[in-house]
C-alpha cells in the first residue's frame, strides 16, 4: 500500500487563533489526484472566522488556507490535464459528487449531494486526519479537477488570492450583469474589495467605493475607483441613493445593510458576501419596502469560473495588491486583517513554514 | 370661504390602541377634490402599528384606515372622472407630487419628491386637523385622482379589503412574472396571505400556502391553494427547500426569513411586505450564500396598479373573506388580527360610526 505523505503545517488548535506548526500525513496521491508542492497561500478573513469558531464548532488540529498556490510534484495515473512542474492552485473546495446537476454545470461549491468539501474542515475518510487540511502547509494532494490552472503570465504569489478573494468577487460582478460605463458600488475594501474594484474597473464599470478606512483612499483610486466614499457614518451613503446600477458588499460583520442597499436603483441587485460571526445580518424592512432593490448573497464560484478569473487576470495583468509574510507572522497579520489594518493581502511564503 | 365638512370618526389618541368617537373637520371639496360618503373601511394590521406607535412617533389624534369603499356625494369642478352616486374607493395614499418621473409612470408611492401623503397620519397643511385622517370615519376628501373606480360587479365592502391587501400583493406577484403552472409560495395567510393565494391561483399558479394555523387548513385550500404547510417549526420548510419558483410573505413580524427563502429556487425572488416592529429583520447569510435567493420588499402599489387590480378582482369574481362589524367592535377586531384570530379580514361598517 503506497504510504502516506508526510506533510506540516500550522494548525489551530482550539478557538483561541493561535497558530502552531504541526507535523501530519496527507494522503497517498490517488489516480485522479495531484500532489501540489505549495508555494504560497493568502490569508482570508474566513480562515480566521473558521478557526475561532465563529461559523460553528470546529475539529481540531485544523490547517486553515484555501488560496494555495504551488508547483505540481506528482500525478495519478488518470490525470491529463497537469503535469509534474506545472503551476497549480487550489481555491476553496477540493471534492464534490460530480455527477449532479449543479457539479455537471460547473457549481461544485451548490453540489445537489451536499458533498462539496471544503478545503479545511471538512470531514473526509481519505485524510490521514479525518479532516481536510488547508494551505498553511507544505503540500497538498488534491483531485485534479479541483485544482486551477496558473498560467505563466501570473506570479504564483498574486495568483494565490484570485482562488478565493477573486472568484468570490467575479462571480457575482458578472452574475449581475453589468454594462460598460454602469455604475457598480463595492463596499469593503479589503482583501476580497480591492480585488472587486479591479475586476469591476477593468470590465469598463465605473466604480464607486465605500470603505470606513480614511487612510485607504489613494490606494482605492489607484485600484481603479472613480470615487472613494468614507462611510464614518451612514449619512455618507445619503447622496447616493439610488444611484448605482449595482452593489457588491464584501463588509464581513453585521452591518447597516438596507442604508448601504439604498444606494442601489430601484429594481437593481445588492450582493453580500462577506459572512459575519453566526452569519447573522439585520435589514430594515422599511427601507427594502422603499428602495425596492434585491438583496442576495454569493458563495465563491465554480471550478470552470475560478479558472475562468485567474485566466482573465493573467490576460489583463491584474494582479492582488499583496504583501509577502514569512509563517511567524501569520498571528500578526490575523490581527491586522481583523483591525483593518491589511493593505491588502497577506499572502504566506510558504517555504518559511 | 368654504366651509370646512364635518365628519366624525374613531381615533386613536395615545399609543394603546384605543380608539374613541372623535368629531373633527375636512377640507372642503376643492377643485380637483371628490367627496365620499364612506360605506365600509377595512382594517388593516398596518393600523394597528401606526396607531401604537410601533413604527415611529406619531400625531394624535388620528384616524386609521386605508381601505376605504363608499359613494361619491360632491365633486370639484374639474373633476370628469367622478361624478355624483358613482362608487368609489381610497388606498394608502391621497396625494403626490404627480409631476415627478415615478408618479407619471403611476408609482405614486414612490414620488420622487417625497410628496407621497399617507391616507392617515401624513402632515397635510390643507386638512383642518393638520395631518391626513383615515376611513375610520364617515366622510373623506381626497384629490380625485387618487380615488379608485368601483366596478359595479363588486360590493363596496367587498371591494375595501382589495385597496391596501389586494394591491399589496397584487404588484409584487405581477412583479415576479410568474407563469401558469408555476410554484408560488405565500406565507402569512390573513387578510393579505388569503387574498394573494386568490389572485395567484386565478393566474394559474401552482400554489403553496405556509401558514402557523393548523386551523385555517381547510378554508386555505378553499382559497385555491394546492398545498397548505403549516410551518409550527421551520423543520416544516425543510422538503420544500428549492422547489418553489416565487414566494411572497405577508408575516408582519421579525421571523426566520432565512429558512423560509431556502423554499425558493437559486436565483428566485423571495418578497416581503410584511413590516414588523420598527421594520427591523433578520435574516442568516449563511443560508442566503447558499439558497442564492433574491430578497426584496415592496410597499402597495400605484394608483393605476390599484386600478388594474380592482378591475380584475371585479371581472373574475374574486373577493376577500370578509366580516363586516360594528364601529364598537374595533377595539375586539384589532385584538383578534393581532391573535391571528382574523379570518379573514375585518371590515367596518361605517353606518355604524
Amino acid at each position: 500500500m503506497t504510504p502516506n505523505i508526510k506533510a506540516k503545517g500550522y494548525a489551530g488548535k482550539d478557538t483561541s487563533g493561535n497558530l502552531s506548526l504541526w507535523s501530519f500525513d496527507r494522503r497517498p496521491v490517488g489516480d485522479d489526484d495531484i500532489l501540489i508542492d505549495i508555494k504560497f497561500c493568502g490569508i482570508c478573513h474566513s480562515d480566521i472566522h473558521q478557526i475561532k469558531g465563529h461559523w460553528g464548532d470546529q475539529p481540531y488540529p485544523q490547517i486553515p488556507g484555501h488560496e494555495i498556490a504551488g508547483i505540481v510534484s506528482a500525478v495519478g495515473k488518470n490525470v491529463t490535464a497537469f503535469k509534474v512542474g506545472d503551476k497549480a492552485g487550489i481555491g476553496c473546495m477540493v471534492d464534490s459528487c460530480m455527477t449532479c446537476d449543479s457539479c455537471k454545470r460547473g457549481e461544485e461549491h451548490h453540489c445537489d449531494n451536499h458533498a462539496t468539501l471544503w478545503t479545511y474542515g471538512s470531514p473526509e475518510k481519505s485524510s490521514p486526519t479525518g479532516i481536510t487540511q488547508g494551505g498553511y502547509s507544505d503540500k497538498i494532494v488534491v483531485k485534479s479537477h479541483f485544482a486551477i490552472k496558473i498560467p505563466d503570465s501570473i506570479d504564483l504569489q498574486h495568483a494565490a488570492p484570485l482562488l478565493c478573494a477573486g472568484i468570490t468577487t467575479y462571480s457575482p460582478l458578472m452574475r449581475s450583469q453589468f454594462k460598460a460605463g454602469d455604475k457598480v458600488g463595492i463596499a469593503g475594501i479589503g482583501g476580497l474589495g480591492h480585488i472587486a474594484i479591479k475586476l469591476a474597473a477593468s470590465k469598463g464599470a465605473e466604480v464607486y467605493a465605500f470603505t470606513t478606512s480614511e487612510s485607504k483612499r489613494q490606494d482605492i483610486l489607484g485600484f481603479g475607483a472613480r470615487e472613494v466614499i468614507v462611510v464614518d457614518s451612514v449619512d455618507k451613503l445619503q447622496p447616493y441613493a439610488g444611484k448605482l446600477d449595482y452593489m457588491l458588499s464584501t463588509i464581513p460583520y453585521d452591518f447597516d445593510i438596507s442604508a448601504y442597499a439604498n444606494v442601489v436603483k430601484p429594481y437593481g441587485h445588492f450582493t453580500q458576501v462577506g459572512v459575519p460571526i453566526g452569519g447573522k445580518l439585520t435589514i430594515n424592512n422599511f427601507q427594502f419596502i422603499y428602495n425596492r432593490v434585491n438583496f442576495n448573497g454569493s458563495l465563491i464560484g465554480g471550478i470552470p469560473e475560478t479558472q475562468e478569473v485567474v485566466n482573465y487576470c493573467a490576460q489583463n495583468n491584474i494582479a492582488p495588491q499583496i504583501k509577502v509574510i514569512n509563517a511567524s507572522e501569520i498571528h500578526d497579520a490575523w490581527e491586522k486583517v481583523v483591525n483593518k489594518e491589511a493593505r491588502y493581502r497577506y499572502v504566506i511564503d510558504a517555504a518559511t513554514i
